[in-house]
């Protein structure tokens, strides 16, 4: 007998509370061989021959793996439960803590001791809903916070209900994420008083702020630094930093811990020093005390101590309960996302699946949808719909120059606006909180870093009002429809020939079918009516309805998409 | 090509500092494939193409996967790696963050963002060269402290040099797992006095002590659940206690949860609740400054919450470092061992595959070192050498009962204590806290509770001298050596047919081969002296040399084992 490879542990993300009785399970299963999966679960102090089989259901392909996935109820909270894996020609296989096994003794069970409800991940009530924008302060209008001040009423015509601001803290540089002062507000953006407006300004609107915490490194003009540098190893911050040995020099390369790679003006902080984690722990709740701030997002969060963010989250949720925290992880964000330490991460791995698939055209829809069902798999759903679906950032190259480089064949200059449109429907139905990099709503181009921190383009003449009118009306479209908003995200169809695929956000009876071509062909889409138990379908994106004898059929333009109702 | 089965996360406990620039790695691969695994590493932040391969080593076949670790050494602690697994035939795949993927770049990388020294798993220094003894209190000598203290030079002579007692605080109940007064030694056992006395005349021994904490449950005697059976919902601590009604009833069926299933006695406590957590938490302290005592080990510790876990771990470790904490988790351990809850655990996983391999003989070798190496997979190193590794205790029949029970063929009754032998031959020579339940080391029988805690024997003639022996013998040599208490374990051979497993414990040139011969026949095992290495042998259990041309050749008896220097 094949033995098939399965993964499962009693743990976030393989186990995790989704709501009161509720325990959502994931198992890893090989793939392509048919497998159907149930699992067979009793409370854990019931004796053996108790249980009840649940059928599980196959969320997807992951690549080598399928994920399956089934909510468990349970009266007590206290779970025993073992797999029962099948193939079509009825050959079985066991899977519990002891392993996989022909023999169900020798599987054993796993077990999940007990569903504590404050256990379950709590995410701030409102982050399911959001649209978020992100500004870099430097560049956006004027430059400073009057600036932006000026321009909520325009994030509010877009749609926006959160806006998250690159740090505004003193700091010599443009990008302000090597800190001088953390308890002062740059004068070149302006004053607390600026920023007290500015969130005012938005929560009129109905926008919610975010501010950018740097927690990992400061500036080497922070006056802890100032002091190590002036007074070497008798400074009384010396063990603020890691140095490395005295006198501190900066050049030709620096004796101490830093940012990346040597970057002598972002001495790193000894964050596993209390005295430290006390100073930014109330840097971390002044800001929301003094401008009524919703959340922060956390800077190299990977690179801080677990210990550090569990105390972080511990303390600011206590007094703030709906304070929104965001960890900037550019890889795997699960280990930070276990309910513990943030509600949700920027989501980069998703970003490059996006790249790949609609801007460098590079990969298919097979293997997009993979990669999609692949980074899901590794966080719970709370941290799932907590996380930033990003585009695009300061740390990156344009959205819409990836699309220009990227591709290949006829016209691609002119095709690329098409793939950004689809990228833009894909981020803006999808699960999560999509952010818009600023500017990317008007069309605004350029590679990395200093080219995709140009200032905001204004006049009108020079802004894509079309994309603009898209986003638009996407936004309009999310908010609109609960769905696409808190409903659950499934693979539909690929079609990896035509470059065509669909998906399904549903949430009970409610359901939308969302379609893209991501091709410059036409595709002829057929939906088998009875199948489907729909008598007929609205895109809700032109209000279309499609009805047609026993078959729907409907047509995509190339490079068209449809939200089907 | 096969799409072999892979599985890691940059994560504990598949990724873990274990020292200084130090990540081990653990990958999961498909068993059978005699697949070679290589780990490229890079400092996160350096370019790709300046990645290094380094080889990983196959530990052993958990079942259904090996277990290949590499430690990758790393001087800034920014680590970014991917796997590469080939095949004797030279086909291949890539391992990253992504998936498995035939193109490296679709696997992408795995990260470990930084190795924050404070996170490398610290275990108390002592607790690694520690033979743990459990003590029933109310069985053990006149069934009170007094009488425990004077057994300390018996133990001290038996080699222990940790002990550990089953609830010693007030309570109607012989086990006292139902706390009346968790500040009060149960008077049937003596004072506090008692208790300081014990613990100082203990440490005079050699011999720490540990102590057991019941902070899933009250009893219902505990001054908190009276004031709610007598006040019912106007009781200032009826948040204490998880009520689902009231007036609160016992009979037929309590309204309110409890250990177990409806242990009416055993009222579940709410430590969500800060009031009851803040109570227990000074409860923990308490017994430490007041006693000296030298670890806790936390009963029902899997239904308590790790919120809880987590600050007992924070705060007892910053006033008592050397404090050793074990939790009670009759499954696998792993989520409470991530290094910022308990050490270790009470082995039970590990006695379940020891007891069907030398008990009741239902495995063979291949299956019991299979379920060894599976249960050390899914912990850390610093928690694997943690681990209170039993045989049986209060809660479990005994060994030799089970021995005696279990078994097939000729004139089991006798072979019975054979088995055991080796058993404990194994325990003495395997990685973590070998833990002695009272009696055992004199042939003690009893089925599972009350049996199992029947009193202890103290008459010479009814003890069984020669397991005594064994078990003094044992342990003396595992405190000669210290290889068998640090050194790292690795499976050598297995012969299924003739039912023989060797292994080896070894830490840099120092090395011990491990051979047991878990059958009623004669063995012949042979080494050979140019591949090992070896131009001679010593069975440190007999001082035998083995020194025999090219071979090193040497004759187990049945049941027999050897200890190879």
């Amino acid at each position: 007998m094949t033995r098939w490879f399965l993964y499962h542990t009693a743990e976030d993300p393989f186990a995790f509370p989704v709501g009161p009785g509720s325990l959502k399970l994931r198992l890893f299963v090989q793939n392509g061989q048919q497998l159907t999966c149930t699992v067979i679960h009793s409370d854990r102090y019931d004796s053996p021959g108790s249980e009840i089989p649940l059928p599980m259901e196959r969320i997807g392909s992951a690549g080598a793996y399928e994920i399956h996935e089934a909510v468990l109820p349970s009266v007590t909270g206290k779970c025993r439960y073992l797999f029962h894996v099948m193939n079509p020609a009825g050959e079985y296989l066991w899977y519990g803590e002891r392993g996989i096994a022909e023999n169900r003794e020798h599987a054993g069970s796993f077990q999940y001791a007990y569903m504590h409800q404050p256990e379950a991940v709590k995410i701030p009530s409102w982050s399911q809903d959001a649209v978020v924008y992100q500004i870099y302060p430097s560049s956006y209008n004027g430059g400073n916070l009057k600036g932006i001040l000026d321009k909520i009423p325009y994030l509010q015509q877009l749609g926006i209900t959160a806006m998250y601001m690159t740090p505004i803290f003193e700091s010599p540089s443009e990008h302000k994420y090597n800190t001088s002062d953390y308890y002062k507000v740059d004068p070149t953006f302006g004053t607390t008083a600026d920023l007290r407006a500015v969130v005012d300004q938005a929560h009129h609107h109905g926008i919610r702020v975010l501010l950018d915490a740097v927690f990992n490194h400061a500036g080497d003009t922070f006056f802890a630094f100032r002091d190590v540098l002036e007074h070497g190893e008798s400074s009384r911050y010396k063990d603020w930093f890691l140095i490395h040995s005295y006198p501190v020099v900066q050049t030709p390369s620096p004796n101490y811990e830093t940012f990346g790679k040597a970057e002598a003006h972002m001495p790193k902080l000894n964050m596993d020093n209390p005295e430290v984690a006390d100073y930014m722990m109330e840097v971390s709740k002044h800001w929301v005390r003094e401008a009524g701030i919703d959340g922060w997002r956390l800077d190299v969060a990977n690179e801080v101590s677990h210990k550090f963010w569990t105390r972080f989250r511990r303390e600011l949720k206590a007094e703030f309960p709906e304070l929104l925290l965001i960890g900037e992880i550019m890889h795997g964000s699960g280990p930070w996302l276990r309910g513990d330490q943030f509600d949700g991460g920027m989501n980069y791995v998703l970003r490059d699946a996006v790249l790949e698939f609609f801007a460098e055209q590079s990969t298919g829809p097979v293997r997009f949808m993979e990669q999609v069902i692949h980074q899901e798999a590794f966080c719970n759903d709370q941290a799932n719909a907590a996380m930033f679906q990003l585009l695009g950032s300061h740390d990156t190259l344009r959205f819409l120059t990836a699309c220009k480089q990227g591709g290949r064949g006829w016209n691609h200059e002119e095709t690329a606006m098409y793939r950004m449109r689809l990228a833009v429907f894909f981020q803006m139905t999808y699960i999560g909180m999509p952010m818009i990099y600023y500017g990317d709503e008007v069309g605004m181009e350029g590679a990395t870093d200093p080219h995709c921190r140009r200032p905001m383009v204004w006049r009108e003449q020079e802004q894509n009002s079309t994309l603009h009118a898209w986003y638009t009306r996407l936004i309009g479209l999310r908010k609109k429809y609960e769905v696409l908003r808190k409903g659950s995200f499934r693979p539909w169809f690929t079609d990896e020939t035509r470059n065509v695929l669909g998906y399904v956000r549903s949430s009970g009876q409610e359901k939308i079918g969302l379609v893209i071509n991501n091709s410059p062909n036409r595709y002829h889409l057929e939906v088998d009516r009875f199948r489907s138990g729909t008598p007929e379908l609205t895109d809700l994106l032109t209000g279309t309805t499609i009805c047609n004898n026993d078959r729907l059929v409907v047509e995509l333009e190339p490079f068209g998409c449809l939200m089907l109702h």
